[in-house]
């Protein structure tokens, strides 16, 4: 199928599945923001956009790690923190950095803010649609994430729920058991290849929203013209309209 | 602690476990209802309201199977099935309901409208308080109920995520390990004293609401005097009161 199916391509589909860091929420502002904060009651000098586009950097290969078996399941803050603690270290700035201001960091990413299109965009997909959040997020930071932006899922699915992690086929194939529709049923809306890729080898149809400022104005990133999609947009607005709500 | 506590007596709680069958939602109209019309596209004859009490009581023993070890784990929806294709052949109606009958009769319990406080409860609560929804039904189920009834929780826990049901002290302790939150700092409001018990064992607060209607005119309900409980409201918008939300 095209980059271009409408509702009518996907008739079969009844729920939403719509990933959350950097598909819903602008991670990268946020988290830099709340890294000035924090940093600034330091003495140390940390860039803090170049410091939260480092520390996501290290995101991917810890969730590859727990899903080849390497290591063990840990939830998202786990991995967070000890992202922080090895970007500290190679900073050269752990001293500076205690117990609560680390705490304080890993719970920057329970507060992000969502993209101008995401309420009005969800709040008319429902309306038509099951839309739940399925995200490798843990349970606790989706729950105040969500509830701090104030947007209208109607379930919220983590990997902590599922004990598997994105792209694992596992993971979507699990959030369509626990819904209890077949895996066609249900469209992954991602702004990143390597979901769009996961969600499509477990059987997901596919919806790639373009997410261009979300990396910032120095890095690339993924666009719909190098995935194989059902649909792509650049909002969820705009999927809104593709789909008829 | 005596059942009129406060906010203030309660100041580490930030999450309200709220339980949905009877204390959310009056499941026996809506159930009765249910049946009645797809009853009545078949030659048997039921009672609506008696076929749904009887239908339900078959709910605790069906649980206490699985959490003994007697039974493997199923959700809700299987045992909702299994009571059912039971209770059929108790009224010697089993021919009279095929496959697509019996389906929606299970899928009944998916589509159950709230007590009248409720909506007005949760959204003055959750401007305090984190707001999940903690019940023994299925994903799927809690996922349509909640969509359906248009309740805004900020998260649903399912036993079917936590792979144990309430009484069991550990799907409390699971729910509040999600959060991320001590057992202490979680208060489960429930209207049935073995789901108050289970969640004071585990350690949680209690708030016992009382819904004298749930089981109809003929057939008593737990009641406050009788259950050992931080709070006892009758109705979710006396608990936002009692709170200070």
């Amino acid at each position: 199928m095209s980059a271009h199916a409408t509702a009518a391509d996907l008739p079969d589909v009844s729920v939403l599945a719509v990933d959350i860091f950097g598909t819903t929420v602008d991670w990268r502002t946020s988290v830099a923001e709340q890294v000035a904060e924090i940093a600034g009651r330091t003495s140390a000098k940390v860039s803090p956009s170049r410091f939260t586009d480092e520390w996501r950097d290290r995101y991917l290969p810890a969730l590859e790690a727990i899903s080849s078996g390497t290591q063990p399941w840990r939830n998202l803050d786990a991995l967070h923190r000890e992202a922080l603690d090895d970007l500290l270290d190679v900073y050269g700035v752990g001293d500076d950095f205690d117990e609560a201001a680390r705490r304080d960091l890993v719970l920057a990413w329970h507060h992000l803010a969502p993209w101008p299109d995401v309420a009005n965009g969800l709040t008319r997909l429902r309306r038509r649609y099951t839309v739940v959040a399925l995200s490798n997020g843990g349970v606790a930071l989706l729950a105040r994430l969500i509830k701090g932006a104030d947007l209208p899922f109607d379930c919220l699915l983590s990997a902590e729920m599922l004990q598997s992690y994105k792209p694992q086929e596992q993971a979507y194939r699990a959030a369509a058991n626990l819904l209890t529709v077949r895996p066609e049923q249900m469209l992954m809306v991602a702004a990143h290849g390597w979901d769009i890729d996961g969600a499509r080898r477990a059987g997901l149809r596919t919806a790639f929203l373009e997410r261009p400022q979300e990396r910032g104005p120095d890095r690339t990133v993924d666009r719909a013209a190098d995935t194989t999609c059902d649909v792509a947009v650049s909002s969820l607005t705009e999927l809104a309209d593709v789909l008829g709500c």
